[in-house]
């Protein structure tokens, strides 16, 4: 094991860039050794913080002591920078989304292979503690056999006025959310297959590209899992809803707060019927407290810096990389499998690799 | 206008056979003369409440005194004792869903106009109150206008193991459930065109009909509606959840808690990142408390009695009917295109009068 420090330089200094600089910071055996942006103002921000400025793309491929590249910039020019860092013989960290489509990410991945390097995605919202609950349920059959997932991020902000409201930069909610979204959902179903997907996409505030969306996903064995994003919601629904057989649990926020609602006892079927000003329901009246418990959601360790960490195992020691670029590929695939049925207006078949049928 | 008072019998008096005789005992106006039903049970219980038993169907339609006769049996004798009380010249309500599909409704209406006689659908959750003021935010544009609504029903009590379980009887949530928030959803969107739907349906504790059933629905001018029905949910989403170009509304639940968050700066777009384990994001950062404003939800008025008062006057001064059956017959078109879209798992797309395309 090599003890030469690892080092990185971040292309592109914007919101993530400068969460990249942060987490290299908390990494003792990985060196930031600088960034570089377009922007001048950029670059100001990074020098006030005693960051080193490349002065251009160029400088830092032709720096020697830089061993990986993050590239943090708007994702339509993830794809030359990409390409040029790998045939300078770096390895790569890339934003997501990593491509505006699956031909781009070919791309990327083939001239990775050509050259021996290393290029992974940076899916970093596969270590947030609520995707980690939620695959704990799913994983540990906590509600019973799990049949309805639903995982939304609803804001009420529009889309920022950058480049994510237009079409060439690669903007819209899809490609920003979405794909973290749908990186989490794949994972979670691990080789449960992706049956089919029906998906509507919405222009609120924004008709260049998407503002939000909505799509059911049909997996193997009946489970439903439903995705929305919004950024016209001015109330959250939860981040996540899911159901099993034996309860449902909640995941409010970000923050944590939620319940897990569980039924002790299937026969104790009386209902006090619910009376509203015009009918009555025994069906919908709710469960006593007799025949249900209510848990706390369990705790969850993640740590992000072992996304940094893997990336450096893989190069020096030859680790599996923790995002492989086929399950990169297949998020794509079903992003666009997305597009094409909110174009259509019609669910679409997937084929194993997340192709359309 | 006779002063003659008007005479209803209801036949079958389970939960909502007893809801009615409720009902009509508020109205000065309207005389319960008795029930009809074929349990011992339930005779002896109507008359611990001193209400007369007609022996058979046929004792209440010989009894000239009755006017109306309220129909609340299982669903798929609707259709018989539909006919035979209209063809002895006996005006009917009868209980939701009104047939089993969309012929034998054509029959019932086909009936009420040989004879002459009221046949009216008591599609009562038009008059509860969480519904009307969902309708206002519509009508009225309180939140700008809207483009999604959210409409669920969630219980936990699976499907009761009476005839609601079987689909001879016409059991099923579509049915039971569907047809009240699909009705309430019809008379909302009034003439704007329902131009396709997508559906699911649930089968998680029973096999033979659906325990649940979740439907996309596209209006014309791009207004998405969503109406869900579970019940195997042991935590409650929102009852509504409206979505205007200014703000959001949530009415929670059937006890009318809630809340409408507006927009009251759109200028204004600073935002505070929200940093979890893996990531932060400003797109989606919660809005500073002084660029909204929230709103309890408004007040609205209801009276249910309305509805026998209605059908007292359809009969004895030619009233128009509150519920008519062009709209009942356009929320039965829509329940079989349901049936068919999630038979497919395709959307399907409608015509005007709601048969499929």
């Amino acid at each position: 094991m090599s003890t030469k420090p690892f080092g990185v330089a971040v292309v592109g200094y914007g919101g993530m860039g400068g969460w990249h600089t942060e987490t290299i910071a908390r990494i003792p055996e990985i060196t930031l050794l600088g960034i570089h942006d377009i922007k001048p103002a950029r670059e100001d921000a990074a020098r006030e913080k005693d960051i080193h400025v490349y002065p251009s793309l160029e400088a830092v491929l032709a720096d020697p002591v830089v061993e990986l590249i993050t590239i943090a910039t708007p994702n339509d020019i993830h794809l030359p920078i990409a390409l040029a860092a790998m045939n300078a013989g770096k390895n790569v960290i890339c934003e997501k989304p990593v491509a505006l489509n699956s031909g781009e990410l070919s791309q990327m991945t083939a001239c990775a292979e050509k050259n021996g390097v290393l290029f992974m995605v940076h899916q970093n919202r596969r270590w947030d503690k609520d995707f980690l609950i939620a695959k704990k349920f799913y994983d540990e059959g906590t509600l019973g056999p799990v049949f309805n997932m639903e995982s939304r991020v609803h804001g009420s902000r529009g889309i920022p006025g950058d480049w994510r409201n237009k079409k060439a930069h690669g903007g819209g909610m899809v490609l920003d959310w979405g794909v973290h979204l749908i990186d989490q959902m794949m994972l979670m179903m691990g080789d449960r297959k992706l049956e089919s997907l029906y998906a509507t996409l919405s222009n609120v505030t924004n008709e260049e590209v998407d503002d939000g969306f909505r799509t059911i996903f049909h997996f193997e064995g009946g489970l439903i899992f439903l995705i929305e994003v919004g950024t016209s919601n001015f109330i959250n629904l939860p981040r996540w809803y899911i159901q099993g057989e034996n309860g449902s649990a909640q995941i409010t926020d970000w923050d944590l707060n939620g319940e897990i609602v569980m039924v002790s006892d299937w026969e104790k079927r009386d209902a006090v019927p619910v009376v509203t000003e015009a009918g009555l329901t025994k069906t919908m009246a709710p469960r006593t407290e007799e025949t249900i418990q209510k848990y706390p959601l369990p705790a969850v360790e993640s740590e992000i810096r072992d996304f940094y960490r893997n990336a450096m195992a893989v190069v020096r020691d030859g680790a599996e990389p923790k995002v492989k670029n086929t399950e990169v590929m297949k998020v794509m695939r079903v992003m666009e499998a997305i597009f094409a049925s909110a174009e259509k207006g019609q669910s679409v078949r997937l084929n194993a690799d997340c192709t359309l049928k």
